[in-house]
């Protein structure tokens, strides 16, 4: 299980951009994420989604980034990860609709070795646009791998 | 479920502390959020966590804040939320071990009102602690509410 593997530098060198894929939030899903995580009227309830400013179903903030680093971003680079250290500038710029195709990418923004510890601190962009390719979401990760 | 209830600007002005309690996370609490929302072998595998800087379980940066705004935040303001807007300076400063006692207040930083909307963007900075009341994880939530 603890098997750590360094981050690979020439593979994803600073300003790579990672396609983390794409994903249609069903009502189902955002329903059952906001119940366990987020339980707001308007994410866990249709009658009151309806009546809400948005006029419908949308996923609670922290679900699209978490359905896309949990499964496009750890697969990928998670056995690298020493800890993280913070988020930022995390931006609910448009509503995430049930039904409507969701595409993120991460960008590798910044990164700052350590060769002593063999360590790199990687600043990830993640951008996350709706069906219209509008950015819905971004945020900064500040993560410490091993390398 | 839609019943929408004003933020109380009287009895929380700017700079108000609210004690959200406090929490002792188990392993299997651990494990189990970790499964669902952060699989890092080092927070859902006992060996991994051993073997890693850390030395033991350790909650996944995102549980602490959760667990308190679930079950502290949202009882209280949950109502009142139109959306939210940002989260910023999320800062895992130190690692919260499971069966340690963690503490958790919310300072209302600042409240920006939009009389002609009823609105009000309220800046709010979640501030939890370990065992030893030091700095464990802060950060900064804005949020739009009906008031």
């Amino acid at each position: 299980m603890s098997a750590y593997k360094a981050f690979d530098i020439k593979k994803y060198p600073a300003g790579t951009a990672v396609d983390l894929g794409s994903h249609i939030f069903s009502e189902e899903e955002i329903i059952e994420f906001a119940k366990r995580f987020d339980p707001l009227d308007f994410h866990t309830d249709k009658k009151s989604a309806k009546e809400s400013v948005f006029k419908g179903l949308i996923t609670s903030g922290p679900h699209p980034f978490n359905h896309f680093y949990r499964n496009g971003w750890i697969p990928v680079f998670g056995k690298s990860v020493i800890c993280g250290l913070e988020v930022s500038n995390w931006r609910f710029t448009k509503p995430i609709y049930a039904g409507k195709t969701v595409t993120c990418k991460v960008i590798i923004n910044k990164i700052r070795l350590n060769y002593e510890k063999h360590h790199a601190t990687i600043n990830w962009l993640f951008d996350i646009r709706n069906e219209k390719g509008e950015m819905a979401q971004s945020l900064d990760m500040m993560v410490m791998h091993f390398m």
